[in-house]
């Protein structure tokens, strides 16, 4: 027994049917004597079919305007839980973003919460409601709606959370935990019981779906105890931990791939200082995020340097190298959008050495060519031909020793 | 010049093209130097289909969780109107229910505007803003949101104009102003260029289906100037006036009519103080609303009561007779659901006498016959075959001297 907030994505409520499963599984959970609060996100498509909505009317919707239209999703499906909840005889009560005061900055489509006051939700669980919250939406100190971005439903839900000390955060999705690997690529991936904060941060933002960057970055900040699941089965998913909770631990935990990114290599770049600031200045004031770079020298004072972006600003931001190109005197601009990165992942790095080495022989035994490498304290990255991505995933999760028995 | 309150309906709204319509309209309003507030309608049938939605859920949804569920719909029109209006260089800014302070007490449902503050509304006008206010909902003291019932953003409308002190309020609907009868009906009906409020009223509660009720009660009290007017032309439209300033005014405004009731009689009543009590508590306590009453006194100490319940609460109402008709020892109940009300209004039968007397012999003359009379200082309706209703509304109109030359 005790306070637990549950999550549920948008194919978890996609229609009245699926909405009435997760009212049963709220509604065991309030039976085994918890305090409960439920957290959703619009129906499967219903986010993308507003966006359409509004682009009809106008290419570049006001941002403002955009979060009023996209907060009726999360609205929705809050009130049709709880009138669903309320016909099973259940105590349940809805509360818009405003009213759960999820307090965000201003920043319309991306905000960010600072704050979660909770007092209406403390109220209505002293009086044994269920309070189910509208994710994805909060309002600004003016008072405006704001949405928290793509996937924001699981950062609503975890700094929910983290406002009431909730025992435990359960996000219930279409996938039931954190695998090893995308068991769609590699069918010997195994479900992990656990897995670090930070480890799931360099997987949220290697492009693994399952966990909203945000939400992560708040379990480990505020200590949220957070728990993966399906809500399509009763299995026990996969529990997001604190790095010192930990004792033993493989080196690698998991391998990820993305194929979201294009590289761009500058040849001959005059090696002097303050030259980088002339090449990455127009990219950042254009708002394109760089990802990896990596700066080859040559001889006679000239370098080489190549760097990845996401694939949807690449010709964007090979326009504008080519305009830095002329300016700096480059000799040449090109770039390669048929790229994948491949990571493997792991706390136990820290404490280990020899991975960098075993991934790349690993990589090199199956004539798998690598094009670039970045790492981090529990990270290597390995960009590599995009045909050869799942390959690679494969190659590396039996490398590691992560293949099921 | 002034301030200028615009409520648009439904089928005003109904998809982006005529969203498109209203931003223009609204813009050549604040191009003219007004300050503008626009109200806006849910599109066309979507409080149906979330209604629809709801009752997938369950057969009866819970009344606070439906309000937040049929708020979206006007919420993506405000929201929509108001993202057309910014890509057009206009500065909108939409308001919801709660931020424009539409304070209502908790029938969720059919909800009471108690107050409407209005500060939000008058800073953003005083920085020259276009104001686009959710129509149809508010919130309670509690915070909780409310709907103010079928045809409620006319309220809102209304409303939100008196407390600005508005210099006017129009209502865009798909007709072009208030008729002296339904043109579908009767090809010689005219439009007229005033109405009183109080004929208005007559009107709205007699099924006329341009302005809600409440809307009408609400400029009667606050003398908002409301002008009716269709959102496809340019036509003038109808100016609603309080009594007092009308001059000239013909004896009867318009004919009316609607099929939406039913007829119970109960046969051979004991007449006995209380016994009306016997009858009506019943259906009182059933929440159906009795219209006419008319009771005839028999020889012998009896009298045979006849009264109008809405056609939807028909079977109702005379299952819960049959059972006060034993208890009182009653002859017999029957009904009929086969008949149609016909009513000419005019605030000009105050001071003339004839009125009734010529409306019997007209109907008479067509051998309608009259089923129930029911009269008002401005209204006299009777109670025909249903068959007759149409036949009905033109020989009135013509006698009346309402027929366009």
């Amino acid at each position: 027994m005790g306070l637990i907030v549950q999550k549920f994505g948008g194919t978890s409520v996609a229609n009245p049917d699926r909405i009435r499963n997760v009212a049963k599984r709220v509604a065991r959970t309030y039976d085994a004597g918890n305090d409960v609060v439920v957290i959703l996100s619009a129906m499967a498509g219903v986010t993308d079919g507003l966006i359409h909505l509004a682009n009809k009317m106008t290419e570049t919707p006001d941002r403002r305007e955009l979060d009023v239209l996209l907060a009726t999703g999360e609205q929705t499906t809050a009130a049709l839980l709880s009138m669903t909840l309320k016909s099973m005889n259940y105590p349940a009560r809805s509360l818009l973003g405003f009213q759960a005061e999820v307090k965000t900055d201003c920043a319309f489509g991306n905000a960010r919460i600072v704050e979660v006051g909770a007092g209406q939700i403390k109220n209505l669980l002293t009086d044994h409601n269920i309070v189910v919250v509208a994710g994805f939406q909060g309002c600004d100190t003016e008072g405006n709606i704001t949405t928290l971005g793509r996937g924001g439903s699981d950062t609503s839900a975890v700094a929910i959370a983290a406002a009431l000390k909730a025992d435990k955060c359960e996000i219930f999705t279409d996938v039931d935990g954190i695998y090893t690997a995308d068991p769609n690529v590699c069918n010997k991936a195994k479900k992990l019981s656990k897995i670090s904060c930070e480890e799931m941060l360099e997987m949220a933002s290697l492009g693994a779906k399952v966990l909203h960057l945000r939400s992560v970055e708040f379990a480990l900040k505020h200590h949220v105890p957070v728990y993966v699941r399906s809500s399509f089965n009763e299995e026990e998913g996969t529990m997001l931990i604190n790095g010192e909770q930990d004792m033993e631990r493989p080196v690698v935990s998991g391998i990820t791939y993305s194929k979201n990114e294009a590289r761009i290599t500058l040849k001959k770049v005059p090696d002097q200082p303050g030259i980088a600031a002339k090449i990455f200045g127009p990219i950042s004031d254009a708002n394109i995020n760089v990802d990896m770079i990596i700066q080859n020298t040559r001889a006679g004072g000239q370098t080489d340097l190549t760097f990845t972006v996401p694939k949807n600003e690449y010709q964007k931001a090979l326009d504008l190298e080519r305009e830095v190109a002329q300016q700096i005197g480059a000799e040449d601009v090109f770039g390669d959008d048929n790229i994948a990165k491949v990571s493997v992942i792991g706390v136990g790095m820290k404490s280990h050495s020899g991975v960098a080495a075993r991934m790349f022989s690993a990589l090199a035994k199956e004539n798998i060519n690598i094009i670039m490498i970045s790492t981090s304290e529990i990270r290597i990255s390995c960009v590599v031909e995009q045909r050869q991505a799942e390959l690679a995933v494969r190659v590396l999760h039996t490398a590691f020793g992560l293949d099921r028995e």
